[in-house]
């Protein structure tokens, strides 16, 4: 994890989302897998939800008490309430906001090489670093990139008849994240 | 699949691509996932080589020649010559062209109700439908897609750390089309 290369896809993915889902119909947006899972709007709400509770937070509980004190659980649902009756423009705006506000906060660390390897307490996985905390960041903007794309192909998975086969996202089955 | 429901994601990929790609250091768009595996410069040289020999062409075929004239064959390392030399940028922008045109020769159609049920042959798949044809290509966008954050995610694969367990998008294998 390098921050010059971790900042780039931070800062490119609230405009990737918005190119993708603003203007389109809520029956690509508002769709999921079926039940207990996710739509694209829900996706986009519990982004926003980590932005707020989890990366920045975390870094700054790593970086003033070390692993004497955990972070604070996340809440998987936590996007539910803050969601309900905003529109996806809504929530892509806010998500854009809000990854803008986080990215002002990491430049306001003055993070230096040394930071990198300083330790944290997960209250799941236990010991974990701000580099594997920061990459961690990265990686879930792309996994819910991955997931969106899923969810959505999902809605057309009977629609493509024979194509099935060479389209692997109807395949993925989602290597969802413990409950 | 329905016109105007495939139509606004088609229309949205190439500026999704454009925002999440341009400008990102060539670390994470021309990386692959091992040998014989694509880099995300690889496949919007791929989108661009269907774009230009795949779906209207195909279209085409079917509504004029309907079973007795079979596709022509996809050449799935097509891209690799016409990319040699482009940058990332270059691509996207023939990208968002080739997509357009597209668009604009799908609306010269002038497709009706009835003609999404015409029938033509895939040259491996057998008889397939013009509207599993066009799901199709609304589906290979969003593997695409998949397949690049998937690609992108790989890089970080170790950096996560612990993290590794809570995200799905480092566990998705590529569910990879027959070769």
């Amino acid at each position: 994890m390098e921050l010059s290369q971790a900042i780039p896809i931070l800062s490119a993915a609230p405009a990737a989302l918005y190119a993708l889902l603003h203007g389109l119909p809520e029956a690509w947006t508002r769709c999921n897998e079926g039940e207990n899972t996710w739509s694209a709007f829900e996706i986009v709400g519990h982004l926003i939800h980590a932005e707020r509770t989890n990366w920045i937070p975390r870094a700054r509980i790593l970086l003033l008490s070390g692993e004497a004190r955990p972070f604070e659980p996340f809440d998987r649902w936590g996007h539910a309430r803050e969601s309900q009756g905003k529109s996806m423009e809504q929530l892509l705006e806010d998500f854009a906001r809000a990854r803008a506000e986080s990215l002002a906060d990491l430049r306001a660390l003055h993070l230096q090489p040394e930071h990198f390897a300083r330790r944290g307490r997960h209250p799941a996985l236990g010991i974990v670093t701000l580099s594997e905390l920061l990459a961690a960041w990265v990686v879930h903007d792309l996994t819910h990139l991955h997931q969106i794309s899923r969810v959505m192909a999902y809605q057309y998975r009977e629609a493509v008849g024979p194509w099935s086969v060479y389209l692997g996202v109807l395949h993925c089955a989602g290597h969802g994240a413990p409950a």
